[in-house]
């Protein structure tokens, strides 16, 4: 069947969605049949005149809601739905299609047109330590104490947030005690709470570029966000005089995109700032400083904090598995104490099993070792990437490496990252551009910059994909 | 040792918190040696002169912190904290004290001062099908799948939404697909993401006697909350004309803590208020209508819904677990439509493994079962309560019985919610205050009404314990 679907750009609703219900209700009305076939999201993409990546969430969604079938090789189909609705039963038929379980807003390598992800998201789990998790589980069900099925602490089981404390103190040198932890479901949890404690309404700074799913938090609790630019250093403190925030979101450690680890000297200025005015303060987001392959951790700016102005944030869910959803803050005193008057009724959202589970895998010793390995495949992945991609030295910079999950390349000639981008995936090669990642579209400063992520990849991929690129960007005269 | 404390009635800091920092400074300043035994929360309460549960509160925190133990049968001590400030390692001293594991919220029954507790929370656990758990348990961890380890579809896996959805169809005639749901880790945290959908400045009307909880959220999250009166037949929709709102927060299948089952008139009044206007919603708080011991269940107001205004929450930590931290939000098309745009980013905050072992639990019939088990537990529970606070009927009223985990009672005579509390106390004997649920304390229009819940007791104590309770009533002469 050929798809006219007639797209609004002035619409507020994003075009992917549009395109979401256009065919949503060509399949409840009937006027799309049962098993039929639809033109592959890039011709679907061609047709329509927008990106693939468009057509491919709009399909994907309607796969996991069950009204589109995927066929690997084959292309997508209309679901076998034969008149039922309404919609009691309409998401019965495709459970299965859930299967491979990949999260919903990560691309699928479906109709085998993108061959290499150099996806940013998801982390190498071969490498799961599955028995020993296995055993800790099976010690924690054995116990079968009432405990577990009760709600426990708030802020998290002592014991879980003591093993945090160690780690903490001994790999990243922050300096607090258990009582300051708070632990929660993941980082987006926390947020809310913490924009609870420092006011829904204060105004927060966010580097820009930035890690986007904290600045939607953010935003969707009703913090006014502002951008700030990155220099060589990192986060502008500059910035902030001109602005009405009183809290400063950083990611010192390895700034997401910029691959940037800011130095001493614009940390002290970050802690000058913060330190001028009661009730500003500093969100330090530790998110994967585990990862570095050369010189010495970088400790965190917690640490060298002496007025309580900073909360510092980390996750489970790169150095162990995504799954895992714990995260947890550290916060400051002042903090501690609304905590203790605003937020202290919310019952933790981390299952006591799970809690356990964890703290056994930390105190075991197992959490290290395990980061050690990972350590050791990531350094692996990086040095495999970089070195296939030293072709393209002399007509790309290279960014970001030592640390974390992702390299940026910088064209030095007249080439435009939106050209990067799509030379690549016309390839089967999906390879990210920078400019999604800033808060404003017109203060994106280069527009000749891609992120190749490397977590997920096996060596093989890493290497034909880097080698495909070299071919691919070598075409591009005017570099 | 005696404690002099300077507590300040003016003082914005709540009265267990002042107490709580100064045993605190205290201790970290070595005027409170280690290993001294602190006067019994009750001496305390009586020299401070504030109530005893403010005194207990702050001990509870003090232990939970580690700088006091408690000796069951003898009373509180300060811990062997010698020397160690700064904190890096004060926690550690007393890990083993959390190990009871009630939540810092619940009152332990420390000193044995407190005999029975009638509290509203926590529910029966003898009965958690430990086994059944457990084999579900190692299914999923057998299968060794990287599956669990990738975060899974930001709503929830669908075969654990298909359970739920088939779940509230045939047990609470929710009309709704799979689509519809949300997953969540506990019904505080969905609050938080249903405040953003319905916009975090909307007013909502909440009934006063209410559940606090939900209160504090939605305030936290920014939202003006105002309450509104409960009559016989419950939320009173005629109050609303008046209130700048679009939102009504409800429990019309069992009112916390009135216990008031909204009949159909009401439930159409609320629908028709809703239905005048765009962007108008019903969130209908389904918390423990699993429990309800004669005639039918009482189908949901959102079965009844036709224009798509209500919001259907519910959650498994009192049908199963509190430490299962899973509750759903069923959305209606019209919010489905917004939290694609604005939330759908938000990841699961339930590990993939415990979506995997309650999806086998439901969908293997075993949490049916467990149900139709707690339901005799808990009638039974409820039928011994009843018969023996018989002898009080001439002089109070019984209400809220039938149906979920706690019973009301009300002094025909005259005499006050304060005396009942406190004579009960006096003996050992622990019951609530109904004035606790009122949202501003100028609404509380009854002062002779104490809750009794039942959850947690055993079937000895509820006879014991509602035995003296007669024994204490009976003594006031003025009833």
């Amino acid at each position: 069947v050929e798809l006219l679907i007639p797209l609004d750009s002035g619409n507020s609703m994003p075009m992917y969605e549009q395109i979401y219900h256009y065919i949503k209700n060509e399949i409840r009305n009937g006027n799309l049949k049962t098993r039929q076939k639809l033109p592959s999201s890039r011709e679907l993409a061609k047709s329509l005149k927008v990106s693939r990546s468009t057509t491919q969430l709009a399909y994907e969604q309607l796969v996991s809601e069950g009204y589109l079938e995927a066929v690997p090789r084959k292309g997508y189909f209309t679901a076998g739905l034969e008149g039922i609705f309404p919609p009691i039963s309409e998401s019965k038929v495709n459970a299965n299609l859930q299967e491979p379980g990949e999260p919903f807003s990560e691309y699928h390598e479906m109709e085998n047109e993108i061959d290499i992800d150099f996806s940013l998201r998801g982390i190498d789990l071969d490498s799961f330590p599955f028995s020993t998790w296995r055993k800790i589980s099976r010690s924690v069900l054995k116990e079968e104490r009432r405990e577990i099925l009760l709600k426990g602490d708030p802020q998290g089981d002592r014991q879980l947030r003591e093993a945090i404390r160690d780690y903490l103190h001994g790999a990243r040198g922050v300096n607090c005690s258990a009582d300051q932890i708070v632990v929660g479901a993941g980082n987006e949890y926390l947020l809310m709470l913490l924009s609870q404690l420092i006011g829904t309404d204060t105004g927060i700074a966010m580097e820009s570029p930035t890690y986007e799913q904290a600045y939607r938090v953010l935003t969707g609790m009703g913090n006014p966000v502002y951008p700030v630019g990155v220099d060589q250093s990192g986060f502008m403190v500059s910035e902030l005089e001109h602005l009405p925030v009183d809290v400063a979101y950083v990611m010192p450690s390895h700034q997401f995109p910029m691959g940037i680890v800011m130095p001493v000297k614009r940390r002290q200025e970050l802690l000058l700032w913060a330190g001028e005015k009661d009730g500003r303060y500093l969100i330090e987001d530790d998110y994967d400083s585990e990862f570095r392959y050369k010189g010495k951790p970088i400790p965190a700016l917690q640490g060298m904090d002496t007025k309580g102005r900073v909360i510092y944030m980390g996750t489970f869910s790169r150095a162990i598995a995504p799954a895992i959803r714990v995260g947890y803050l550290v916060l400051p005193e002042s903090l501690m104490k609304k905590y203790w008057e605003q937020a202290r009724f919310y019952s933790s959202t981390v299952s006591r099993v799970d809690q356990k589970i964890l703290a056994g895998f930390l105190q075991g010793g197992f959490f290290e070792r395990h980061l050690n390995r990972m350590r050791e495949v990531y350094k692996w992945k990086h040095d495999r990437l970089l070195a296939a991609l030293k072709p393209l030295e002399e007509r790309f910079e290279i960014r970001g490496e030592y640390a974390g999950l992702h390299i940026l390349l910088s064209a030095k000639g007249n080439v435009t990252e939106k050209e990067l981008v799509e030379a690549a995936a016309d390839e089967g090669i999906r390879v990210y551009g920078l400019s999604d990642f800033f808060i404003h579209r017109d203060e994106v400063r280069e527009d000749k910059t891609v992120l190749l992520g490397y977590a997920k990849l096996d060596e093989d991929k890493i290497q034909t994909g880097a080698e495909r690129l070299c071919e691919i960007y070598s075409k591009f005269t005017r570099l």
